[in-house]
C-alpha cells in the first residue's frame, strides 16, 4: 500500500473517532482504540489516563455530561512510519448550552497503530488553544 | 533488541531533549529532532508550528525569552512499536522570575522515530495540566 493510502486510511480512523464522540455512541468509540494496557488518553486540562478501562470511563463520564456536540477537523495532517501513524489537528468544537451554541478549540495529537483489524487509536492528547482576547467586547 | 531495551533507549532520549532545553543549547535541540517537514510542535495553550522551520524558530524564541528552566518528569511511560515510539508524561516546570521560582506543571506527548543515527523527536506536543485551586490561599 502506498503512502498516500495509508495517510487516507489514517484520516478516515480519525475522522470515525470523532463520529463516535458526536454520536455518543461507546460501543463505536470502543472499537476505535486499542483497548489494552497501552491506551493513554488526556482531556483538555487534566491528568493522563492510561489503560483503556481507566480510558474508558473517561469517555463515558464525557458522554453521560453531553447533549450535543459536534466536531469540524481543521488543518488535519497525518504521517505514517507502518505500522504507526499519527494525526495532528485543531478540533473546533460545537456544543449547545443553555445561552445557544458555543464554539471552543482544541489541539489534538491522535496516535494509531495498525493490527490484524485495522488502524486503532492509542493516544488522544487535547489541549486548550488559547487565542488573544478581543480588543473591544462586542455590544 | 528487547522492548525493554528500546524504551530505555527512548527514555535517555526523551531525557536529553528536556536537557536540551535546560542548558538553552539550540545545537543540542536541533541533534534531538527529525529536521525534515515531518516535524510538528505544539507550545502550551497555542497553534500547531509544522516542519523544522517553523519548530526551530519556536525554540529559539523560547529559548532567548528564557532565563532559568529546569524539567522535572514525572510518570513517564514510553509505548515502542519498532520504528516508532511515544513517550507520555508530566514535565514540572520550575522558572525562576522576578517573583523568586514557581512551579507549574505541563502534560506531554513526545513521538519519536528511530532513524539510522537514533531516536529523534517527530512530534512534541505540550499542554497546561489545570489543577483545582486550593480551598483557601495561603496566609
Amino acid at each position: 500500500m502506498t503512502s498516500d493510502a495509508m495517510r487516507t486510511q489514517v484520516l478516515a480512523a480519525n475522522r470515525r473517532f470523532y463520529d463516535a464522540l458526536e454520536a455518543l455512541d461507546m460501543a463505536a468509540m470502543e472499537a476505535c482504540w486499542d483497548t489494552g494496557s497501552a491506551a493513554a488518553c488526556l482531556h483538555p486540562g487534566s491528568d493522563w489516563q492510561r489503560g483503556w478501562d481507566e480510558v474508558r470511563a473517561g469517555w463515558e463520564a464525557i458522554m453521560a455530561a453531553t447533549g450535543y456536540i459536534e466536531f469540524e477537523i481543521r488543518a488535519p495532517r497525518a504521517d505514517v512510519v507502518d505500522p504507526v501513524a499519527w494525526v495532528t489537528c485543531i478540533e473546533r468544537i460545537t456544543t449547545s448550552g443553555p445561552q445557544g451554541p458555543s464554539v471552543v478549540e482544541v489541539a489534538a495529537t491522535n496516535v494509531f497503530v495498525l493490527d490484524a483489524t485495522g488502524w486503532h487509536l492509542t493516544v488522544h492528547h487535547a489541549s486548550p488553544v488559547i487565542r488573544p482576547a478581543p480588543a473591544a467586547l462586542p455590544e
